[in-house]
């Protein structure tokens, strides 16, 4: 029997975590001048040693704007283990103790293959096959394993810090599954066809906008996160609102939490505190 | 293919953070009477010279009543960067020990061009021509442009503050995407219908309330905040009432929090406290 | 253009402010008996003033049974500005330090005027006139008005501690903007039908029940709340209960906390911290 | 006119606070042997004193697995000045300032009318009579009264705790308003018919789970509160799933918090601390 | 008279508790080092104690990545008091003074038995019996009882640590009961096929992933537990978003947070902290 809706296969690549801190100012404030410099040097130390690991993945500094959280850490890691030991160095940072846990949101760096899925569906419908059969499942690993290789797949699984794009807004976001809305329960061709037409509305902004998509199910409540990097914190109100009139967000979409700021160094960062 | 529901064009201003704090009065009273006057006087110096900023926008404090919010600090700047340096300017006051974040919102001031981009669409469909192509961009950014010159719409991208209006209310507020209401899903004909509508009742109340629409799509988790400014604080309850009643809000908005106060200088604030 | 569902438009009397405390009994207790002295008979003082204010209105300490708060203070006071100082009063007692804020919620007095809204809608459709235009508003104004003189509206705008009613429940409440069940699509006589049926309900409660209704529109998240009055505190249950059932709750009615106590003098209830 | 949905009677019997408290391990640890003692004495003396108060009901201490919190105190009594009483011999204890309020439940012993109300309805229909007219109201009121003293509705409205069911598990409920879901929007006897059901989900575990409910509507922010006792924790699993999927459930039943634990003496419990 | 949807019968084993904390680092690092010495042997031995208790069961130690927590203890026990026992040697040791409870899930192993039920509702009709009458819970239980000591069944109700899967990943999750999309109000043949249609997928993944399912009804506001481990973290990802697509899930699942881990031995644990 064919499930109602098959599951688009997707490639992943680089882990994430994304950790939101609020900073005990008055805490801070007490401490005195000498352990001060050394909790900064030390700081500067871990942050600076995250910001490019061995093994690839790259770690980020975003001090936040009107955000419940005064700060955003990014951390790409090649592994989940390589991620819990970022995680556990920041633990370690004497800063942390003034550091007070806002929200955290752990996913990895995916690619969809809504469009190789419906295809591989498709044809195997033509061609008299059964769709979620082995034949099936070896066919679509085939052409996805090949997709996975294409430049333009990689650099969503491995994605880098656009340098000249400062600014960073991070949402965590789900597909719904109310009655009549139910993302889960469309065909794969349908589910195919809005995300084509959602990806439309991102490439308006190539060259302005750079958007990493990580998914987070089985690892998060939330499903997706994306994190958007531009040249002008301004893109970030025109995107997402362009993209919510898209038919996958309009009927679909469920969003968390905005947060929004800008890369710093380490450094200037903690001079800043 | 054409979006099921083209998104309505806006243009934007100043960008706007409200700050919204507890005051905690015991550790406020434990302080000596020395080191209270210095931190008194070091935030009315920083909150006076947030108050008319270099490069456009200004900060109030407005001390709230009955709110789960003590005090709310409205900033409106011209640059997300100067909006980071407000921000940054009350975390440095020794005050802010003493004041614990409540809710806090990010957004900029924005006109949307509903009926311009109806009117363009309908033009184009008219014409023959097609609804988001190059052509139908040029033709409404040229439309736009023209508009956000006008006298009306930079008061509303640049509003100032009434100076015979001291009540003020703030909340945010959403559009649904509910099946059956789902503000998204709506051809922009008839969002430019309902905002024509939703725009009248407002403009009952001219003179008496002062209304700052700013957009927070990309930037916070609600959509649009609501600033408004009276005379008498019962016009907000009057104003809120009867656009509630406008289809646009019956069927599509979603409120938060209110948060309501009167905007007191900064040295009377202090001195209350 | 007509609106689909005509507001019914109402008066307001006094402002009032519920606020509700937790106690930080642990502290309290540490506290040196010379210094609890002079903090109660501060809380004493203060609280007999904010009694009876001049201006108009009362202050009454309702510690409550069963609740996430220990005790709630209602205000009731002629003037927005003279419930903000009411507020600060309370502030400014040093009990305030060993209090934590648990909720609290701003609203006015109000009469929903549904009946004469619906009567002169009716008489303006009947002699051809136009809902919503200057004559409509103007007789419904005038009519509001006398309305607002009589002796049974004016027991609602400015409502008076009943003395032989010491037990107190409060809530707040919303009408719901669902698809299929939203108050606020409703035409305005069908309000009136359903608020004439809901007010029945509360009137077989005569003498035993005595309800204040504020609204909140414009300064709370809730749009209403509702403050009764008991002989016995078994009647709260008997009468939410059997508003429940009216139409008017049952599909469009939606309730938040219940907060549910015994009034006291602020000597009696400081004698039992 | 005849209200849609005639509220079944019920008849009341004692108060109900159930108060649910994490405790604070650390700060206890760090009280004095001599301290501690006096404490627990206090402690002891206090909640054995609350066991079984003049005037009627009872106290009981269960300690949680699981649960967010670490305690449940269950208090029956006669009034609501009664429980208030009980509310405030628990804050007087110094063990209190080791205990953070976690939950809190207020409502009082019920037994639903429905089967009754449904009666006089129908009768008062076959008669030709009116529904909720002074002679409907005084007939059923007569029939209430003398079900109220039979000794199955007796024990349902003055329970005991089951000396041989020491496994409580404690949750408060909601009857569902939705489109299409909606308890008070039915009819009197199609409700009547749903707890007959209902009910005889609950009787195939006389014996095994003993079952009090407390009714909250305009007590709490819940309209309903179950107390379950058995003699075999598993049967709490057994029951709750079979009457689930009654029609009562699965259609209106809205749950809230599980608390599951086993009742314990006060000395017992506070040698274990 | 039958119920619209006869439950699933189930049968249960161990009792388990998921217990999640975060750690107060900035605390754990004042305690000095002699004491902190003791402090970690304490919690060495009570958590190497805890892992093979007397009477079955185990207990585990899972360091988490990303998560609002910092750690997750999984007890399984043969009975409901032995978890309480083990929950208080949790309580008991020092360390806990510097752990804040996060979360907590109290729930017992499962096997539901749709498959059973559904054969014996089928049968019952077929031979004109009665659906839920003595003969048919007898001849349910006798089969349910010699399902219940297969293989198969007791690896699912006395469920193992692979040791060759040291990834841990738990998240709840209930069954809806929406106007439309309610479970319990499906006949048991239509949950018996969509279940078995579940179990495939989880099938796919045997060798991979070894999946623990507890129900909590009757113990927790949500319903179910799933307690899954493997080789590869990644595997989580896939698995969940596959049976996300199964219409058992797609329209009727709820999931709540996912909490994600690797299984240390407590001595590993405490020295990296």
């Amino acid at each position: 029997m064919e499930p109602v809706a098959y599951p688009a296969e997707s490639v992943e690549g680089w882990y994430a975590l994304h950790q939101m801190y609020t900073i005990d100012r008055a805490a801070l404030r007490e401490v005195d001048a000498h352990e001060r410099d050394a909790l900064v040097r030390d700081a500067i130390d871990t942050l600076e040693s995250l910001e490019t690991p061995d093994g690839g993945g790259w770690t980020r500094v975003v001090p936040l704007t009107g955000s419940r959280a005064d700060v955003m850490l990014v951390h790409f890691r090649a592994t989940f283990d390589a991620l819990g030991e970022a995680q556990r160095a920041v633990h370690r940072m004497v800063l942390t103790d003034y550091l007070d846990p806002a929200y955290t949101f752990l996913s990895i760096a995916e690619a969809g293959m809504y469009h190789l899925t419906a295809k591989v569906v498709r044809e195997t419908r033509e061609s008299g096959g059964k769709v979620g059969d082995a034949a099936f499942r070896e066919r679509l690993a085939a052409l996805m394993k090949k997709e996975a290789e294409t430049e333009h797949v990689r650099k969503r699984l491995y994605p880098e810090v656009p340098a000249d794009m400062p600014y960073v807004c991070f949402y965590p976001m789900d597909k719904k599954r109310d009655t009549g809305q139910n993302w889960y329960a469309l065909p794969v061709e349908e589910r195919s066809r809005l995300m084509m037409e959602h990806g439309m509305s991102g490439r308006r902004y190539a060259g302005r906008v750079s958007q990493v998509v990580t998914g987070s199910i089985g690892f998060d409540a939330w499903e997706w996160g994306v994190t958007l990097f531009a040249r002008d914190p301004l893109e970030f109100k025109k995107i997402v609102t362009e993209m919510r009139f898209d038919e996958a967000s309009a009927k679909y979409g469920e969003f968390g939490e905005f947060f929004v700021g800008r890369v710093m160094a380490p450094g200037e960062w903690l001079d800043e505190l």
